[in-house]
């Protein structure tokens, strides 16, 4: 094999989960079919997928690996961001309610919390492997410390380091037990940041004995249990290096993970399109430094001609050894060595998936019921204002047209007004009269730049309170936004709070208001 | 075969396009897959099928196929609303402006409008084969003479006889060409009503003379042409019956459709579930009303047991002859025949379908570029607003995050606002300040009960221009909105019609106001 076809191994590239160009939700991130199949006939040993439905996911992981060719030395990494249950980002597998969700369990029953997340990961691991992705990008082994936190909040498995730990093993010895390579990210520990790397590059002024005693806690024990791969967070840590974000420096990536913490898996940049890293490195020198650092893995190059061009060029001028690359491509062998194979047929996958959905409906009732907090009376009664916040109605995963927070609010007499970051200001003076049920769907989100609250639904709260307008409250999502909120109301005002966002979390939410099922409603008990 | 299940032959049941019950978009009307098995495994002949991405649908049409069970005999009508292309209903395939963009073309060049009407139903025929139906509900043989109409518009084929008559008979021989089976309706005619029959039962007062010289005269011309199948309309008749509505006429099937008009292929009742029937009909009794009156297959009975029942008491009790069920069966196997059978691997159908893209793009680029009208000077530029008006901004089609109506605008500095009908009334006085690009997604649709225009469209115009706040003016869809429109425009002002919704209509109608493509745009142009 060439140089550059080994190196081209280490690259992974983005494409859509769906089979036509035209249906690219993100056409600024995800390649065309005709460069995903230049780049895969020229070696590239890896691909992130996002989008489409979970038979699209089926179709689309076969037709690349079909693309890399069928000879052992071209089997793929086919990997996604499924933190939270395949069904998280592709319809019709599972979709569960978000990590943070066990950690107050852990709290009173550390035992119970584990076993929950142990077959957290089985179902993840599962479904993932019989879809056809042999690499989970998750447990997020950040420590969410700081409810500021833009982008990892209800992603993570604690708000402690000993939960943190405790959790993402379990839910890391569930998922790699079926055949799938999981991934702990981001490493060093990206839960104390009110920044977002997707926007810019967020610093972490901690001392290294501060980030030994938090961040590092659940990263050691996933190192311990066998985790499959690291991935590197772009973020500054002076206490370990003064110049190179995480993903670039050699004292955090090759000292600290690699010798200091013993970690011989694979070690992965996150992706290097982001802007923290893009508004300071060339696409060429970001990908060598990430190589130079000790990554084994490079994760969406900004351009991954560029990359390869990079990485081929600090081959030949001895930047770095040749061991060193073989090291890195031995690593990948390993990692596919510990995959179990994906059966050729997509039909017969979604038949097998099918069959699994009894027992990975019946986990995901058993975690949305445990996240349930409520309070106050039952029995809203119409005509209303059924008031809903969303981040984007549009492509709007949590509101299907039949979903309970529509269907079941209407079917007591509460119309639905729409709020979302395209909608004209919330003007609570032009709503129609009656009472005001608001249903707020918040989470730390990335490319948002805030933790997800528009600031104002305390005010909001608050006039609708002294109005004697406010029918009921229900937040879908982030604990922080509750905890705000519920101070503010009165003892027995119905009102709930559920992690999750999808439809379950909102028939659960909704019946502890007294709002059952409405007719016509259904299709989402997965 | 016993009787019940040669009953069940006849029978049209509802599907989700999605593999998994969790994926229905319409619970209300798709059976959950447990039913569908049981009623498969009981005979039932025929699904008609909504949801889903052109790969959810191809292994959908193979797995119910698989449920019905591999014999010739358990052979299934495999059937979709796709009037305007494949795509318009199951993303990946290809999307066509609606039918009523080809009439003015035919004015001026009847033979060049016919060439690609024939072209549209090659197109449709082609994909609808390949994916797995085998059963197109196309064309729209209403001549759409009323503005007004609620619910066909657009999806006509023409305003005049001629028109509808000579485009949907092209458009029939390229689809049926392709070896799936055509659908000419709405029988006798839904083109001059202004209700919708998805909500009420609507009444054609006109002479039995007048429907010969016009309702009549595209479905002559579709029978004339051997359509493999007609569907009835739910609509009161009173110069052919005083009494049922034309899917429940013996005069209107039997004497009218069968005999006078020679029509011996596949008639099909229009969905039973709508309430035009339901609110007057039991569903078993509108079941045996329609299979007496004459129809052949019985599309979405309210209730199908009840349905099957019925039509089993009246074979048992004499209510017809035991010929006339025979026939229909005869009918529908003779339809059968007439199919190209479905290859048995739905990769290999995604495939094929990708080879398509070129041809099929490109038509679809021609159909787009010869139905846009645009007047006055290029060059909007921001800031300011751009204020869409879509019917949901939940679950909408035109609109992925990627859509040109959305980022060209926002490349030139303005600013989304989105209005939907879950939105707050709309507020001018609220806006952001400076310059409003206004983007109109209206046509008619079934279930809003009117031809789509929210009524104050021609208000907010004249205010915006009052204000000399409007800076350009986009319609995509109703060609009636947009006559009331444009005569309140000054002659310089940037506006555009185009028919189609889609991302590859936005990008022409903004290229014409100057909007040129965005940066990270694309992944639309099929």
């Amino acid at each position: 094999m060439n140089l550059r076809r080994k190196l081209a191994q280490l690259l992974v590239l983005r494409a859509s989960g769906f089979s036509s160009d035209s249906q690219r939700r993100y056409p600024r991130w995800e390649l065309a079919n005709a460069e995903l199949q230049y780049w895969l006939s020229q070696g590239v040993g890896g691909v992130i997928l996002l989008g489409g439905s979970s038979a699209d996911l089926a179709l689309r992981c076969r037709e690349l690996q079909q693309w890399a060719g069928s000879a052992a030395q071209n089997r793929l990494l086919l990997c996604a961001d499924v933190e939270e249950g395949v069904g998280q980002r592709f319809e019709g597998a599972t979709w569960l309610v978000p990590p943070l969700a066990l950690a107050p369990l852990w709290q009173a029953e550390p035992q119970r919390a584990e076993a929950l997340a142990r077959a957290y990961g089985r179902c993840t691991g599962r479904e993932a492997q019989i879809i056809g992705l042999n690499w989970v990008l998750a447990p997020v082994c950040d420590v969410n410390n700081n409810p500021a936190n833009p982008v990892i909040n209800v992603r993570a498995w604690g708000e402690t380091a000993a939960a943190a730990a405790a959790l993402s093993c379990a839910f890391l010895q569930g998922l790699e037990g079926e055949g799938v390579l999981g991934c702990a990210k981001h490493f060093p520990g990206h839960g104390d940041t009110n920044q977002d790397s997707h926007l810019q590059l967020p610093q972490l002024l901690h001392s290294r004995e501060r980030l030994e005693q938090l961040e590092f806690v659940p990263f050691r024990a996933a190192i311990g249990a066998d985790v499959a791969s690291v991935m590197t967070a772009h973020l500054q840590l002076p206490a370990l290096d003064r110049e190179r974000p995480a993903t670039l420096s050699g004292a955090v990536l090759s000292q600290l993970l690699r010798q200091e913490l013993a970690f011989n898996g694979l070690i992965v940049t996150d992706a290097l399109v982001m802007e923290a890293i893009t508004n300071h490195y060339g696409p060429g020198e970001a990908a060598a430094l990430a190589f130079e650092a000790g990554a084994d893995l490079i994760l969406m190059p900004a351009d991954a001609a560029a990359a390869l061009d990079a990485l081929e060029q600090g081959c030949i001028t001895g930047r770095w050894s040749e061991e060193r690359l073989e090291q890195s491509i031995q690593r990948r062998q390993s990692a596919l060595g510990r995959c179990r194979p994906t059966g050729i047929d997509a039909a017969a996958a979604l038949a097998s998936l099918a069959h699994l959905q009894a027992p990975h409906g019946a986990l995901a009732q058993e975690l949305l019921q445990l996240s349930l907090q409520q309070q106050g009376s039952k029995g809203l009664q119409g005509p209303g204002v059924n008031l809903i916040r969303v981040d984007s109605s549009l492509a709007c995963a949590p509101l299907p047209l039949a979903a309970p927070a529509l269907l079941r609010p209407e079917a007591a007499g509460f119309k639905t007004t729409l709020i979302d970051g395209r909608s004209q200001p919330l003007n609570l003076e032009a709503l129609a009269p009656g009472p005001v049920l608001l249903q707020l769907f918040v989470r730390g989100n990335p490319f948002r730049g805030s933790a997800g609250a528009d600031g104002y639904w305390a005010e909001v709260v608050q006039t609708l309170l002294k109005q004697q307008k406010l029918a009921g409250l229900v937040v879908y999502g982030s604990p922080y936004l509750w905890q705000e909120l519920q101070q503010l109301l009165p003892k027995n005002l119905p009102a709930a709070y559920i992690p999750g966002q999808m439809p379950g979390a909102q028939a659960l939410a909704l019946e502890a208001l007294g709002l059952g099922a409405a007719r016509h409603e259904g299709g989402f008990t997965n």
